[in-house]
């Protein structure tokens, strides 16, 4: 905590002022009550970035899926286990946010039916029926008032081809891309900004130095406080 | 880990000279390279029972799920992911074991197929096909120079049917049952034993003192040492 505090002091407060609210982590969507469909996602990289916004002087409420990291000094945190318990808990938080960071890896699909007791082996082959998750992000950009949003894309090829793609599709005025193979569950991370002005790579470096980036860049791009 | 090094002075040693090879935590099916089926499973009672294992003076291997857990000071810990991984560490690890411990959460069905690339939205409604995943505790128990097999069983309701009926369709010496509700993802767990001489009872208490009741119950019904 020392440490967090001390390297707070040196940041430049370019987002003083600013409420951040932010998702990180994956989802569970339920199958039964102990079995579901989930995502890799350490929530390395959304803890990391909520430190940043924090350490830059932004109010900071970070949406997280089920993890086990510890909650960066002054961040409140508000758990969240299914894309509809996430969406529930950001629409909650966002009145007078500044910016919306969706960083979460947010199932795309859910089962249609969650069985409230353990399904039984039976021998048999199964198929589970998927419905579509809420696009959280989308849904955030469409509101009359939204904030400067953020979206995240994890990819596995293509990554200027999807990200880009991605940007334009939500018209978002910023995007964080990265390689699975490059960021997931380690500890440094090497993403690519995408805005208006084009592509932006980062220096591969730790997920908190890349935090720092991403701040910085986002921080320019905001409107000037009214 | 000074903490653990003086409570193993404290410990009888109910199992000097036995190899344990035991597994804890969840499975992760993939389904792309970034979802998968997972079940709900900590593996806090399985790393437990290993730090009893070792400090009742086994050698032992645990073959671990995706968890965030310290490793068991003296434990040889095997990272596996998926149920077939599980396996081949298992059966890797099981020769001159004595006892084997089925723990972690393996997940019953695995996707008939893994996509190599990341799955996009398509708008539409999915489904995925299952396969059923090996037994690893089946497979164990029907080798010609079997272990003493010690199987777990978490249940949503119906604990005594359910265990029992697990344990006497496996042939099981030992298992250990609880509710989902007393014990997924808590630092206590509330367990009972079943054996031949029917059902045993452990008080509610923390995953570390349930392990030593689990340790000692089963050291007293190994065979001696020859």
């Amino acid at each position: 905590e020392l440490v967090e505090l001390l390297e707070g002091f040196f940041v430049p407060k370019r987002l003083a002022g600013r409420k951040v609210v932010m998702t990180a982590g994956p989802t569970f969507e339920a199958i039964d009550p102990v079995r579901g469909i989930t995502n890799i996602s350490s929530g390395k990289m959304g803890y990391a970035l909520a430190r940043a916004c924090v350490q830059a002087g932004a109010e900071v409420v970070l949406v997280s899926g089920p993890v086990s990291l510890p909650v960066p000094l002054g961040v409140e945190c508000v758990p969240a286990a299914s894309a509809l318990d996430m969406r529930a808990a950001v629409l909650r938080a966002l009145p007078d946010a500044d910016v919306f960071i969706g960083v979460a890896a947010v199932a795309d699909y859910r089962p249609l039916q969650a069985s409230e007791h353990k399904l039984k082996k039976t021998g048999e082959a199964l198929s589970i029926a998927l419905t579509q998750n809420p696009d959280i992000l989308a849904e955030v950009t469409a509101l009359p008032a939204a904030p400067f949003c953020v979206g995240f894309a994890a990819e596995s090829r293509d990554l200027d081809a999807y990200a880009e793609g991605k940007r334009r599709n939500k018209r978002l005025p910023l995007l964080v891309g990265n390689l699975v193979s490059d960021g997931m569950g380690g500890d440094d991370n090497t993403v690519v900004l995408y805005d208006d002005a084009g592509r932006h790579p980062l220096p591969r470096a730790s997920k908190a130095e890349v935090a720092r980036g991403i701040v910085d860049h986002l921080a320019a791009m905001l409107p000037p406080r009214v």
